[in-house]
């Protein structure tokens, strides 16, 4: 068990301005800095969440071990805020028969975020304890030792960076701005915002999953290390590979297209993609995590368009029903209107998306692709419309697509190609792919493309490939628009952007 | 309804040696090349799958789409196998009502491995048929139509990619080599065996997440591109960065231990591992995917040891309940013994097993690391003393691990570190990581390792970091040795080493 001030590994240990405990400390067992957990032993002392400590718990002793959110001195007191991941209580210090004075002192100079291992007695508070979430309860403490000290100057301080920006701008108080958050990031993703929106987009992920498993999806594992740049080279990272190079994979698509063709029929993938855009905007990151789905369907790349869009109403209602906690730590630094979708998903043609936009006053061509304003502006007027935040935009221009787009059979200008979109933002790109070799060489040679650079591909579906479509969806964007954020940097944990490689 | 031989695509579109039907051809609306699938029609009809077809579909008329997989003339006669995944089907074209000479001379002549759409009756077989998974039904054929047609030159034989390596041996019948197979991966991965593996892989991801999340652990992303190699430069590769350069991540250790320190407290992720190894063996890989964990844990890291240990013993479980079919196909062509494993795990000292190896004529020193033979010996030797395939290798000694694991409190020879074997092969390698800063600084500088190199690691640590330990599974090599198989390559889609970059 640690114990006993007396076994610190050395003054260099204890927190700042701290005295040697009186000779006549008659709590001096009771605090003090633990040495380092080497694995020592394995006492059986159960450490109890913070968030379970309710009235439930009244008047009985419990050890908890959490991090020092505040401390407080006040006379003979100190009252300590103890935090675990989106929770805290408050601690009290008191001079008596288990603390002495010295001890009340220890406690008040213990650094913020230090992580401490606390024995204290569940006692029920007289008022509502306001800054907590554990309200009804507070924590008389009995023991505190120090398991892992911080440093004294924190970085940036977890009150700033939740506060929400417009009271920062009102009232003058200290918000935190994103380099300095992104710089400090195990810090910043301490705060109860962060881990919100981070345990939100694990479950992104685990909904995403679980929906295609039980349609009878398999899930495959796609190189990143490529040998060619499938669409062309543009905006791709260049790897040294032994005496030779390679390329960062855009897209785990040619892949997924080969699974269908080896007959997997339906498959998804998760994992990194990579873009070597100098795009510095709210929405771009030169590395972020595909959502993938591709699928052989029989007659119509609508049964593909269906399921992914079902996919993605699965994770939204999923989200309201797992999530609505953190949903709503979220909101309260980032207030913003709860995400509204329909079943089924309304699903557009882009004619009727460039007439809303020419009644609203936007001029453009039939065959021009959507500005990212014009995008906006569509989201607004198809939320008037249809009261949806998501839908799905049909029968691209086929102009405005790759080379491997499938064309429509009806209208040649057209293509069997979709975006959906959240917020009035693209979220998802996708379309029926061409599966006939013969068809992919003549449009590839209309594209410009070097067929000798593609032959790997266009090989691919020379042994029989049936129908298919797919699409991938950027995961930060999606938790970024579900929550209504508006950088993508606060949805991926370790962003990469042109200007950004760090930590 | 794509229909009648006159709706191909003109002649190059047809099957060889085909010729035009005959203008008094009764049949002749019932077979042909149908025109692409572009999506052009939605009809209702419904594909049965192979699967279902079973005796209680005896006398029904079913649509099936399925593969070509060999056809066999017989005078008036043409026996289909057709294929769908893992399943096959005996169908049967016979001159007669519906079907003319001429309709049974173009389903001879179909290309193997296209794919057909046919309408036919279920009938009872009057014997087993041998060769099919539906061995108790028939198709008899009233249309058939080429929905994909594949070129007429297989670059491999199914039959063969299937075939036990000692049948051909044995008899000299045709197998298939490992280059010629992932040459040409679209085929390869059709054959059962390589569905049965993938489809078991897949489950391993799943069963993995599913424990985990159980368990109350966050999923993260980690970033691939990182600007600093975290472990001294050494196999790394080189990545362009706009103007500057970057590095591929060795692993994802470093993001797993802030997240720890940012208090998610318990996270996994699934992400690929890039290694810059000059290593042609049949385990290693220079991409491969991570299953990885981390953990913060109170006082022991054996808290942490015992959850990924309980975690690969619900994968194992868990495919022997989900995935029997799967292994049982695997079997068919690479025979081995059930993977046995003991609950709890068994968990062995390095000292107890150098004394093992010892005992069996090993000569090696206290501190040395073990190679490659001797983990396949030790693990014979397990075997035989303790009837499993999986166990722990605990307390490794200090000098074989990485600077940043932590030293056992009692003898600081050895080391809180452990490594995990499937048949003898490691699949995991993790410890208890150091959390303090000082010593942090202290071993690395032991090692000879630039501090300035790894600032921002130590720095992770300054501002209170739980005691934590984590670990990181090869999923290519919990795949092949659980299935019993000997290349990693074969549970890779599209491996990576450093002579193979393609496809």
């Amino acid at each position: 068990m640690p114990s006993a001030a007396g076994r610190g590994q050395g003054k260099d240990r204890r927190p700042d301005n701290e005295e040697q405990p009186a000779a006549d400390d008659y709590a001096k067992e009771r605090y003090g800095v633990s040495s380092m957990i080497q694995s020592q032993e394995k006492p059986d002392r159960v450490l109890v969440r913070i968030k379970d400590l309710t009235e439930e718990k009244a008047d009985e002793v419990v050890w908890v071990r959490g991090r020092v959110h505040t401390s407080r001195a006040k006379g003979k007191q100190c009252f300590l805020v103890l935090r675990q991941q989106q929770f805290n209580i408050q601690a009290l210090v008191a001079v008596g028969q288990h603390a002495s004075k010295q001890m009340v002192k220890f406690a008040a100079n213990i650094n913020k975020e230090s992580i401490v291992d606390v024995e204290g007695v569940v006692r029920k508070a007289h008022q509502k304890i306001g800054g907590c979430t554990q309200q009804d309860v507070e924590l008389h403490v009995q023991r505190i030792y120090v398991i892992s000290l911080a440093e004294p100057r924190l970085p940036l301080q977890l009150d700033d960076a939740v506060r929400p920006e417009v009271e920062g701008e009102e009232d003058g108080r200290a918000t935190v701005n994103q380099d300095t958050r992104l710089d400090n990031r195990v810090i910043d993703l301490r705060t109860s915002t962060s881990q919100a929106v981070f345990c939100l987009q694990s479950g992104i992920c685990q909904l995403f999953r679980e929906t295609l498993i039980r349609k009878g999806f398999v899930e495959i594992q796609t190189p990143k290390i490529i040998s060619a740049a499938s669409e062309g080279g543009a905006n791709v990272f260049t790897v040294s590979y032994f005496k030779s190079s390679a390329y960062l994979a855009q897209s785990p698509q040619l892949y997924k297209q080969m699974c269908i063709c080896a007959d997997f029929e339906k498959v998804f993938c998760v994992g990194p993609v990579f873009r070597a855009e100098d795009s510095n905007t709210h929405r771009h990151l030169t590395e972020f995590v595909g959502l993938d789905i591709e699928m052989a369907f029989n007659y119509h790349y609508h049964e593909v368009v269906d399921e992914i869009a079902d996919t993605l109403v699965q994770i939204f209602k999923g989200l309201q029903e797992r999530f609505q906690t953190e949903i709503q730590t979220v909101n309260k630094q980032f207030p913003c209107e709860p995400f509204k979708f329909l079943e089924p998903t309304l699903r557009l043609e882009y004619r009727e998306a460039v007439a809303m936009l020419r009644e609203a006053g936007v001029e453009m061509g039939d065959e021009e692709d959507l500005s990212t304003p014009n995008e906006k502006l569509l989201g607004r007027l198809v939320k008037e419309k249809y009261d949806t935040d998501f839908y799905i935009l049909d029968k691209y221009p086929l102009a405005v697509r790759p080379f491997y787009t499938m064309p429509d059979p009806v209208n040649p200008k057209n293509s069997n190609s979709y975006d959906m979109f959240m917020r009035g933002e693209e979220i998802l790109s996708g379309a029926q792919r061409i599966h006939d070799p013969q068809l992919l060489t003549e449009r590839a040679k209309h594209h410009g493309i070097d067929l000798e650079k593609i032959k790997a591909y266009i090989d691919s579906f020379r042994f029989g490939a049936p129908p298919h479509a797919g699409g991938g969806i950027g995961l930060e964007r999606v938790t970024m628009l579900y929550l209504g954020l508006h950088n993508v940097r606060q949805t991926s944990m370790f962003p990469r952007d042109p200007k950004r490689l760090t930590p």
